[in-house]
């Protein structure tokens, strides 16, 4: 029990996701209206893609949310102004290796530069173009390199280029994270296709690191609004890797409009539920996936929190959970030191929690009842749960009718190993 | 930068804490009117201590703060109900190795049992022992073996136990936490002394996992309330490790009144001060050397927030800054990725937050202002700091007058072996 005795023990070597492949380029449906143009700008190291145009049709709609961190991104300062222009988007530039955050006037200068770069290649207005950067704080972007290859993405531009794409937003991610759907409406085939990048630095508040979720569905700006925002409520903010909120989450819903088929009535409307639905099916899949694929996960964590007085609480529970070190240690070592969720859910700082009211399930074993081990808890029955690559947490509060599911990861060697070595 | 790219790493096997070690017995001065008496329960491994009694003098005063973890232990109810029965405090006892958290009605009335045993051999009542208990959470208290060890500890009782009673307090720790002050009030010399243990789970609120501070002066009630308050605030509230509340964190602060000083007048007093003064500079030695010796700590990490509106926002930046795994993983490597820490200062829920005003100094270089990074920084400068093993992180806000110091460590490989074999 004394550190002191403690086997040696080396790091694994090859973090492997957790039950994620990467998707195949034929899995992911083009949207028409949409092209995408994937380079090497030599941000990261030599040979990796890491700078992406995307090029939407005239007249495409296009809503985002963004971090709440206050230290924000540049480009993430420079999205909203766009956005705010109501200019009509045409174009989103994404580069990795480089966040553009910390760094003040100049980087907001530099993003700047970017974004009229490229408008002036694709003869639109710099207030068309949104830009993205992920990568490490508090250094200057290379722009005179972003720019040199900006002409390269324009020239790949093309509509089943998603899977490169993903590729060419990840930073420490080991595999490109993208999903897929068609739905139909009326008598038109619509799709719903999009991609996302994200592994350390997750706790998103409105927002993952960069997701971009495109469909040639048309629908109006305030309809996608309201449906941006419910996929990111249902997705990106309920996974948490680390509980650290990135200067860039930014979360993009675009809907070029060219399928076809008619435009989506407002918000209550089938056609609304159907995208909507499929939209947040990709963006769950997507958020997911940044889970499975989070620094140094061996684990894929599903918190179903139950019987709260309201969905707020219920959350606070799960994060309670899936933020601390000492319960996310306890699964990567597959120990059933279950009391360790107790402690947790005590520090949700829901002060009025009657903790003899509350039960604890992990999969089907009931852990805990009346404020302390069941009586029909048997310590090989959470061994043998805790073993497994995934693994569900359940929380009934007793408390009311609302519930809440947040995804999270354990914490292993190779996290630490990762954010040790990130830069180096 | 990918992380199938990292080099093999073993963790380092034998932890050592920062700039720490036990203090000699003859460093710890007894307190006139307190004894202490240890013996071996059986809870931890064979061959450890693992309980300990206190005996005060009669007429002895006695204040607490406890943690704020819903899920609180069983044995810190019981100490909530004996202190505010009034019956007068006679004993303590603290057992190691098992938290008798998260173990229902059973638990307490385990608790009950002990201080009943203990009570019956000492001749005073059960409500006058206090109870104390850390360890496994979620697990029985094993009654049958600390009752059978309890007359080895009352016939071992001595004032200069004190040594020996910080040993018997640890878990994970791997150095005995104590210190000793001596002041003159009036024409006598009073003595502080106190005990602590904690390394992980460690981010008290109101108090740390456990602490005992004794002083043979004379102080009434109230005033010994206001001054454990004080000094908790200033100490044990000011730590964190890895930002988990526990179920069982006790600060518990003794006077005797055995020291012949006369009795210490009230809050406001000279002689207060210098008695609260002396407490708090026990205490802040005690919480210090918890984060010391954190589990796996490297680095013992001030953070010094000035400039505040109010003390509250300087600490929720400290803490922001502390509980990031991402920072805390940067300290570990030694790695100046500074800009991790604008991302957690912009995590820490400021909504008015100017990033632009803000500073950032790492002991006395200027790494960040005006949103980015300082002109005058230089990498090397950063990288000469980052590797010393006592760093100070200045962040001034320019917001008003207020400040606040969080202490707190790094987060290394040590951290996930210790917790993921803790009960192994």
């Amino acid at each position: 029990m004394a550190a002191a005795s403690l086997a040696p023990t080396c790091t694994s070597l090859s973090p492997m996701p957790v039950n994620l492949r990467a998707p195949a380029t034929e899995q992911l449906r083009p949207v028409a209206g949409l092209t995408l143009g994937i380079a090497q700008a030599g941000i990261k190291k030599p040979g990796k893609k890491d700078l992406l145009v995307m090029v939407l049709a005239e007249g495409s709609q296009v809503a985002g949310v963004f971090t709440r961190n206050r230290f924000c991104a540049a480009p993430v300062l420079l999205c909203k102004e766009h956005l705010d222009s109501g200019g009509g988007v045409r174009s989103l530039v994404v580069n990795t290796g480089n966040a553009n955050a910390g760094t003040g006037e100049a980087g907001l200068r530099d993003a700047r530069k970017i974004c009229g770069e490229l408008a002036t290649l694709l003869g639109v207005k710099a207030e068309q173009v949104l830009p993205f950067s992920t990568g490490v704080i508090m250094e200057a972007l290379p722009v005179e390199r972003i720019a040199a290859a900006l002409p390269a993405c324009v020239a790949a531009l093309r509509e089943d280029h998603w899977r490169d794409a993903a590729e060419a937003i990840m930073t420490t991610d080991t595999l490109a994270k993208a999903a897929s759907r068609q739905i139909v409406l009326g008598s038109n085939t619509v799709t719903v296709t999009g991609i996302a990048k994200g592994a350390g630095m997750i706790h998103p508040n409105m927002a993952t690191m960069l997701g971009f979720v495109a469909t040639d569905a048309a629908v109006s700006a305030s309809a996608l609004q309201a449906m941006v925002r419910h996929a990111a409520n249902e997705s990106f903010n309920r996974i948490t890797v680390d509980g650290d909120t990135s200067t860039n989450d930014s979360f993009i819903l675009i809907a070029t409009g060219s399928s076809g088929a008619a435009h989506v009535a407002g918000v209550g409307s089938a056609e609304f539920a159907a995208l909507s639905d499929a939209v947040t099916e990709v963006s769950v899949e997507l958020a997911q996936a940044i889970v499975r694929d989070g620094e140094g996960a061996t684990k894929f964590i599903t918190l179903r929190i139950e019987g709260g007085s309201n969905e707020a609480e219920c959350a606070r529970v799960g994060f309670a959970i899936g933020h601390s070190p000492l319960v996310k240690t306890a699964f990567f070592a597959s120990d059933p030191n279950l009391g360790r969720i107790l402690a947790a859910i005590g520090n949700a700082g829901i002060e009025d929690l009657d903790v003899s009211k509350i039960t604890l399930h992990l999969d089907d074993v009931l852990v805990a009842e009346a404020g302390g081990r069941a009586r029909s808890y048997l310590e090989q029955d959470g061994q043998r749960v805790m073993k497994q690559a995934e693994i569900t947490v359940r929380v009934e509060l007793h408390r009311g009718q609302a519930s809440s599911t947040i995804w999270t990861c354990d914490l292993s060697h190779d996290y630490v190993s990762i954010n040790a070595d990130y830069r180096s």
